[in-house]
């Protein structure tokens, strides 16, 4: 990692930095590899934790587990406000969030005695991967994925709006078809049934009984089934149109050109940089070179 | 908004109008908010009304809102009649019956006691809010969507026949395998299973018992599986077609040019304008210039 | 309709032809209207019928609906039999087999009292609906659909081996870790099962209940998920490629061409007419000209 | 066959090997026929087996068809260990492995009392059908297939991790909502809920009660909703990106050229053979001419 200009951190800190926020060293994908380990590790005890005869036969085991695992996370936050360039600007992102969420709760729990539901908080530890993954070698296909989402957004929300208007509405009419009697205890209950109906989950928790609510039910079923057919559609032309603009990139720079590939700060998570930023606009982190 | 040729409404008339059906002013933009909101409180005050408790704990509370909110959304009606231009064409249209229907029950629910089920009709409020969307960014969008359905408007009816053939000539088989006995009543309840399962919601209120019932349903499950597909390429290939057409039509006119997209009458809700018609061919409302 | 050569049926039988199977003609069309009418009836009658309190009240009305309906199809047969150029073609072919299963069953159960169950296979008639649409307007359509799915009918098989094979042993598995106690009754049952599953119907009436079972299922429905976008990616990808040469088509032959449309003989329902063909090549009925 | 170079067996073994190994002669085709019958005839009997009553009844029958199959199924492995060019290259292969885990059991169930559950893996004959198939003309198809789905293989593996982050996370927030004593046992039991929910299998022998667990479930439907369109779309242009390649290959090479298809190679599997290539990098068997 070369030095930004104006950075006057010593030099351990940029080295120390290097390993923990960047992953194009040995250092740096070690550390990373540690990470996802425990993380996973963690992800694992707070799942067995919640299954009762383990919980009974291993609790206190399992306590110990979870405080080292925060001792060793509370360690890797102090390392990242240490090194970054920016502390305060890495505390507010996204991932420093996150990264605080998930220790905070075992801190708790050791403090006050009924905070354990709180423990539950510790699976958005889960989240951390995607930082490490976001500068692995999936980041442009994440990216042509959140483009295909960010370029029908607007599509979206006008089939979401039709859809929540269908709902209510079919709900509301298997309420007053049906009725209490039949489990449509009350519109919102009636409109979750029509939202497990359209999306074809179909748990049968509610079922229609009487005729006229079985053929509503059909209806929506068949509206339901060509409904499917509008998202799929849209995700399918904007991955189409973004792996062609993708392709066409490639085809008009040559294979000698920058990617033409968002990059994440690695840092703060900030995307959108310019193809020529050499930092990152929000916190100064240096980016990875494209 | 210019007055048209012809227009014999007074001024205030003319400028009341604009706010009320027009929202390319701030005065109108802001009714329109005014309006969205209260019809979200009207669709949740029908809502939290039908829950039982909520019912016993603020029912009285609840009447004095919807009383409130009838007489906002009857002023709000009395409004657009005296705005309009032609009050009949307005008050014969999609949305002008809608607006009645609104306020209709509110009215009906204090004169005669046992019309309460009546008021579960205002959940059609709720289809208001397109009026208002229609004016919106969200136009074009929602245009390129009715644009893909209506393209492939005579491919889902062959569809849909066929799948109609499949599921009586399935459900009557299924009547035939498993009878009355494990379910399946009649005949027009075995169709509703068969909907039930080619759509793939699967409630499993119905399913079959028999060794040969389940060997059958499998069968119908496989062919549903393959029939779910159908629906989707149609609608992916009209939307891809659609989007290609727009983006065309974006290259070839440039920026300055017209926007091809179809407008919507503001008053009566039509659709289908000619490019250079300046006024609704069925209500003579001025439409929004492109 | 001109009279084909070697034609030897007297004028009214050619006459008479071309209203029983074309619907060019006003006579031809109002003939398959009330055809239509009369089998939607029937199917009605069927449904109606299979209803236990609608059978005990109208149970010999219905026989005598029943009774008229078999003999108006009766009369429909030997008119296509009398008209028919070939009559021994039309009765060995698809239709013609529909047409004489539709009637049978109501012979048979003024004969035989046990029959009635044999009344079930009337909903064939629906099939006939077929026949007739296929002449209408949407035959162009129905033809990109079957294309597609023709065109496609080699990697749908691939598909379906693959998934019966993965069924067979999802199937197996779950029979070995839940076993008989937990619904798994056999290793039919379990594939009925996983045919649920991975389709996404779920009824719930066989799910997991043991840790592994349902580690096992989880695994199963995510594969399945993906599994699922495999037709539809292939319909998808055929029907873009049927619509992208129907278009090429139109483009490459104008107005004024010949439509490149499949063509249904009338009175057989043999495909795959060559173009320039005037007659069918299996019962030497006139084509409908292209 | 031509006899590749230093290649040391006997005549008749490399004759033999030809029957057994491919299927482009007579012979080669009537051993792989017969195969297939005894494949689909042993499944069969496993399944018949499994059924209690079938059990009952045709128990020592079954064994006897049973022993007779194994049998022949050691046969066949001799006569391929026999006839294989390199006989531990075979032993070691994919299809090696499931050859021999096809007989063992019915040998270990002769031996040991308690074996019997041991039999199922006899299902993994179904495997063996693949070898067979994918020598045939189904050979390009799937091809197509396997290379759509490995040039989406990032794209599918980032959209697997956000699923299962999703799916963890919605488990854990469900048992803190709806907890143990609505079915929602552990995390693990509430993820395994998740899964069954976002792939809209939809089962309800777990299902939300309190409103707000109804209100997430609703939410993670409509998310699992859009989400189920990511994979379709993935595999929808992978696939026309694969057809749209194969199309470009035969407009390019003209009928008369090499099929740029990937071959397989008939002893050991090995696919990713370059077109020049005559015998297989890893077995050194003569690959079939493309």
């Amino acid at each position: 990692m070369t030095r930004p200009p104006g950075d006057r951190r010593a030099g351990w800190r940029v080295a120390l930095g290097n390993v923990v926020f960047n992953n194009d060293t040995p250092a740096g994908r070690a550390f990373d590899l540690v990470l996802i380990v425990l993380i996973v590790a963690s992800i694992g005890a707070v799942m067995f934790d919640s299954v009762r005869p383990f919980r009974a036969a291993y609790g206190p085991a399992l306590k110990q587990v979870e405080l080292v695992l925060t001792l060793l996370f509370s360690l890797e936050y102090g390392l990242r406000l240490l090194t970054a360039r920016h502390p305060w600007n890495y505390a507010r992102s996204f991932f420093g969030l996150v990264d605080l969420l998930s220790i905070l709760p075992g801190y708790l729990a050791l403090l006050v005695p009924g905070a354990e539901t709180l423990l539950i908080v510790r699976v958005l530890r889960l989240l951390r991967i995607f930082r490490i993954l976001k500068l692995a070698r999936y980041l442009s296909e994440a990216s042509v994925l959140t483009e295909a989402i960010r370029a029908s957004a607007a599509k979206i929300t006008v089939f979401l709006v039709t859809v929540l208007t269908m709902v209510t509405i079919i709900g509301a009419l298997m309420y007053l078809i049906e009725g209490p009697a039949n489990g449509y205890t009350s519109i919102p209950t009636s409109i979750y049934w029509a939202i497990v109906t359209l999306t074809t989950v179909g748990y049968g928790d509610i079922a229609p009984k009487t005729p006229l609510g079985k053929g509503l039910a059909s209806l929506a079923m068949i509206l339901g089934y060509g409904i499917l057919a509008v998202p799929t559609g849209i995700v399918t032309v904007s991955l189409a149109r973004a792996q062609g603009a993708q392709d066409q990139g490639a085809r008009d720079h040559g294979a000698q050109s920058r990617r033409p590939v968002p990059r994440a700060c690695p840092r703060c998570g900030l995307e959108g940089h310019d193809p020529d930023a050499r930092f990152c606009k929000r916190c100064a982190e240096e980016l990875p070179s494209t």
